[in-house]
């Protein structure tokens, strides 16, 4: 399995650090560069062992790097990978860890000059909470990792990307931008929505009767709003129309409730428990 | 703490199974009569050693209770406590552990002998997991159990059952079967609608794109669907009026959304998120 020599983080958050605690721990990289805004989260992740040094700012912290991954808020991965490209060695490797790639991957292929040797990543993996001091060494093993590549992707540097995230225990996928981010609206961004949706329209006083259900149900409402608003927003198309499925499920078994219809409500049901159970707890 | 000559309990599933193996487990009593239709049910609670004697029959398997628990799916309850109440001594105190409670208490007020010692009970505990083989004797440690006694309730009763549930370990509050099924239609009933609908809405082709996130948030979709059929049809006019508020909060961040309103998301998922952290994890 091959190993780096230097590997530069940009955001040093949950996704970020776990990186960095599994190049360490699996003795991937000689050095992890990290590099963030906030010396609070540098100096976090250099204390649970994810970094081995760490600084503010871009241009020196990719100066020696042989594979730069950008782990910071979608609305921001752009303009890091576009600093990154103009200050890294030609050898460099560029990938990124956002939610969504359709905007992103457009954008830097108009960004980035032709001969960048970058390929948009995206690790379904995760949870509501953030933060280095939440990173885990084994936060990506068996979990998915999408790559994006497109027609003008170097075939070579997909092939080191890939085996980059599976040298982390990951599976990989390839799909085109566009189709990721039409099956990441279903798969995670309308269910963020929803669950927020249904946190926020729940009555104060009925907090105290919530059981186990709803707390799997709204569990993911406790992400960060912030990172969430620019994961909606930048695949609003999508989310969008994904919604539209679900909009209509609702209202359909709102009917059935109002007819008090329960042939069709268990139909539904059923369906429902038939997909679920195709994912596993 | 009061120990029981004889507790029957009426359906040994999850919650059934689970009471008996708390009373087991605790030395809170020396018979548990289990009473089931299926022998197959009736064997592994005997086999898990929920129950101590098993029955097919209603009125042999409460014939010298002191105490009886109906733990039946919702639609069945009145008839099995109707039944239980007909055959039993007079010294036993009858409750159930339905997740509705205004149609099954209204239908006894009228059904029972006024001299019945019945109190309606709603432990917030369980999963979509079925059956006595997941029965757990710490199922109801540290869980709410909602008692709903109305102006006919005999204060000893309302004592005594309450005084059951808090040696299996469970926090007791007492609420009136209507203001029980207003805050359960939205802490329980539509956050499982919903989820149930989020998963029948998914479309096949992005089930592998789904993370922690999408089974978190669907997880109580693999519940029965006959179950949770007659649980929304016994509490139909709380959970349409429940309903309401998450409609309209999913439609105010659609047209967030259509806007590219970030302000108005970010709010949205603030408030969800300060919702959701009062809860805990």
């Amino acid at each position: 399995m091959r190993t780096w020599n230097t590997v530069a983080i940009i955001g040093v958050g949950l996704i970020g650090g776990s990186i960095g605690l599994a190049l360490r721990t699996r003795n991937l990289a000689n050095r992890v560069v990290g590099i963030g805004r906030r010396q609070e989260s540098l100096a976090t992740a250099l204390g649970v062992g994810a970094i081995t040094e760490a600084t503010t700012e871009i241009a020196p912290g990719v100066a020696d790097a042989d594979l730069i991954v950008v782990a910071t808020p979608v609305g921001q991965i752009v303009e890091h990978v576009r600093q990154a490209a103009a200050a890294c060695p030609a050898r460099a490797l560029l990938t990124d860890a956002g939610s969504t790639k359709g905007e992103i991957v457009a954008a830097l292929s108009q960004a980035l000059a032709p001969s960048a040797r970058f390929i948009g990543s995206h690790p379904i993996a995760g949870g509501e909470k953030q933060g280095p001091a939440e990173a885990r060494p084994d936060l990506f093993v068996e979990r998915l990792v999408v790559l994006t590549p497109t027609a003008a992707t170097p075939p070579e540097v997909e092939a080191a990307v890939t085996e980059f995230w599976e040298s982390l225990g990951a599976r990989t996928r390839r799909l085109s931008p566009e189709e990721h981010d039409r099956q990441l609206a279903c798969s995670s961004h309308v269910p963020h929505l929803v669950a927020a949706m249904l946190a926020q329209a729940t009555d104060r006083a009925a907090l105290p009767f919530t059981g186990t259900g709803f707390r799997d149900t709204t569990r993911v409402a406790a992400g960060d709003p912030e990172l969430w608003t620019q994961i909606l927003l930048a695949n609003r198309g999508p989310v969008l129309a994904a919604l539209a499925p679900f909009e209509a499920a609702l209202g359909a078994v709102r009917d059935a409730l109002e007819h008090s219809d329960a042939r069709a409500l268990r139909q539904a049901l059923q369906e429902a428990k038939n997909k679920r159970d195709a994912v596993g707890s």
